[in-house]
């Protein structure tokens, strides 16, 4: 009987082969795995159900939290979004086979950049069972072989999605071998897949801060991940009030628990008096706690429904994920952007301002994935920019930056065409 | 006095300072100040050679290989082509601030991605001294401040060119801080260094295997390097023979000492008897040692006049760097294919044939960075690719691959612009 280690391998190695043919398969095959997939999760739904509700179960009995609960649970209509989600991605544009800078040079050679797929990604993820289908479902349509690698509260919902995977894939005529699942949930088995860098390409780590770091320490391959996103919003002394208290509000509001939520709101010392008690009020009412420095207290404290709380310096720099904010009034655009120089994470950072030179100081000096102007950071998502979906947000400067759609799962070929054309 | 390791972080830290300028400084600044380089190290040519002159002789006493010492040597002539080299990059385009992607969407939100110069760029690099303008040049046309960490072989020359970069930088108006030179030549600042990533973005390693290698598993950020490049030519039963005794030759002898001339020739059996005896007997006039399976020896041996020796395993994905090749014969293309996909460095590749199908395959199977048909993989070159220039040539499928020309030393930033947009 081969080991898990060597059964590792081996799955590693069909996904290898699978990715030669994967590389260059039919827009139109690619397509039909997507639509597989969505037929299947309909016509299997009791099935991946049953599968769900023994994990459910068995997490329920050993305590997990009902947030986890939530993230682990399936039913009818969260399969219903999932395939409506793998439907979307097949209808975007393939990004394989774009060919691009070609040109034919002095001495006849004819050269270009082809887009190819990376090869093989690995993506390891925690207790939601979606991420299955969606990270399959972008992988296949760029072209690349997956290995699935999930967590174990999610075991059997996962294997019961990766078996629809499979079967839609092959059923469409992709390489067999393309989609691989580890079902061995042993912890050990995750670093021996950091370290087959000859064989993976791209490792996509999807979960919580402690996953992603020490996937991104241990990977001998390159990784992508959501990183961390200490998001700013600055208020100019110029800004609009109004529209610069309801774009506070959703930035922090809407959904605190994301990357792109907002954890400090800068405010010009200017506008603060007549701004901060209207965007506090209004944060209020939502429960948001407010760790403000000692010029924002002493604007707020006449307002006793406020949870204030004097702000510590571990507050700048940190990513909430929750209903507390950071407010600092600053004298300057420059303070802001040293600020947010300082304790930015290079994610999306927003100001909102009526003045174009301001704007466009901000633009070009705020050093991040995605730079903002009168709007809320919340829109940082593949989804929302157009990309139709995503495998992460980049806050690394190289490959890609902000959220990662199907093109930034791919890379180049040259290309170079001659007629026996040697070099001088 | 400040200790060699806080020299090193302040200087680090200048050049970041230096770099949020850098990003959006003026194209015509940028190449005035490349213009005031090339101009510069032709009017302190006396100066520069001096230093030269100095380190020459001691490598000279210190016992320098005539190959190394070659390497060292700066003359009026060589000045004279690195300051021309310079002016070419001054007439590239600059990559910086163009602008991509752009839509506007339903919300009324306007996106695009706008590149943006990636920010400190650290050169580690070893007895050349041309490296010093050539990267600064590549570096500060697209943008980017750079920290240079030059070998203690070339330590004056380094010096000398580095003066004359940072001198032509200011005076043209390019922020002070923007090129920092490294004069302490110990070795332990470099392991500081590459754990500068707060600071640094990208490091550059120029020189021999050990010293990418090193930099490579040392670096806590972003490497780009020249990576290895075992290159293999397969010549088809289909090649037009007069071709492929040319283009393998130049593959070969033109230039064996780089990364991408021919290591190992791939030959289908049923051309081998007329192909082999035609291109060993023209690497046999220029010196090539010929590395062969049992099937080429046996087709060669009848010509004493050639060096032959068998081929051993490790002669299989082995960068010979020198006037040696592999030679195997092979049934089919797929068997090509195969050995590549075991062999190959994922560098540059090629086929000779005269058949489309052949060529197709080759181009959608093999996994390189460059991938030809009928021609020589000499070409893999930044300047012979029509990028102008080269930081070096990328084995990695992430970021950029092959030739790095200076579009590939930047990266890109999402600008998103609204009047007050929140998410629903």
């Amino acid at each position: 009987m081969p080991s898990a280690i060597e059964e590792l391998e081996a799955k590693a190695k069909a996904a290898k082969v699978a990715s030669h043919r994967l590389a260059y398969l039919a827009t139109e095959v690619k397509n039909k795995v997507l639509h597989n997939i969505a037929d299947d999760l309909l016509t299997k739904k009791e099935e991946i159900l049953a599968a769900n509700q023994i994990d459910y179960k068995e997490a329920e009995a050993s305590g997990m939290s009902a947030v986890m609960l939530d993230r682990l649970l399936l039913d009818s209509s969260r399969l219903d979004a999932i395939a409506q989600d793998v439907l979307s991605v097949a209808a975007l544009p393939d990004p394989v086979g774009e060919v691009f800078d070609r040109r034919t040079l002095p001495n006849g050679l004819q050269i270009s950049r082809k887009r190819v797929p990376l090869g093989v990604i690995g993506a390891i993820y925690e207790s939601r069972p979606n991420v299955t289908i969606d990270i399959s479902a972008l992988c296949l349509k760029s072209g690349n072989a997956i290995i699935l690698r999930g967590g174990k509260e999610a075991i059997h919902s996962n294997g019961a999605l990766a078996k629809v995977v499979q079967e839609a894939a092959t059923r469409a005529g992709a390489p067999a071998g393309a989609v691989q699942f580890i079902e061995n949930t042993d912890r050990t088995l995750v670093n021996h897949l950091l370290k087959m860098a000859d064989i993976i390409d791209l490792i996509i780590p999807r979960g919580g801060a402690e996953l992603i770091k020490f996937v991104s320490e241990n990977a001998t391959m390159a990784v992508v991940s959501g990183g961390i996103g200490v998001c700013h919003t600055y208020v100019d002394q110029s800004a609009d009030v109004a529209k610069a208290v309801a774009v506070a509000f959703n930035a922090k509001v809407q959904r605190p628990t994301v990357c792109n939520a907002l954890d400090t709101l800068l405010v010009h010392a200017a506008l603060a008096p007549r701004y901060l008690p209207l965007v506090a009020a209004e944060w209020a009412k939502a429960g948001v706690e407010m760790h403000c420095d000692e010029r924002a207290l002493s604007l707020l404290k006449q307002n006793l429904s406020l949870k204030l709380v004097p702000a510590t310096d571990d507050d700048w720099g940190r990513e909430f994920l929750s209903l507390v904010a950071a407010i600092k009034v600053v004298d300057s655009l420059d303070e802001a952007l040293e600020h947010i120089e300082r304790y930015g994470s290079g994610h999306s950072e927003a100001i909102l301002t009526e003045e174009d030179e301001a704007a466009t100081r901000f633009l070009n000096e705020v050093d991040a994935a995605c730079v903002y102007v009168n709007a809320s950071t919340r829109f940082t998502d593949g989804g929302q920019f157009g990309l139709g979906a995503e495998v992460g947000i980049s806050t690394q400067k190289l490959h890609a930056r902000g959220p990662l759609g199907l093109k930034e799962i791919t890379t180049y070929k040259w290309i170079i065409r001659g007629s026996g054309q040697v070099r001088p």
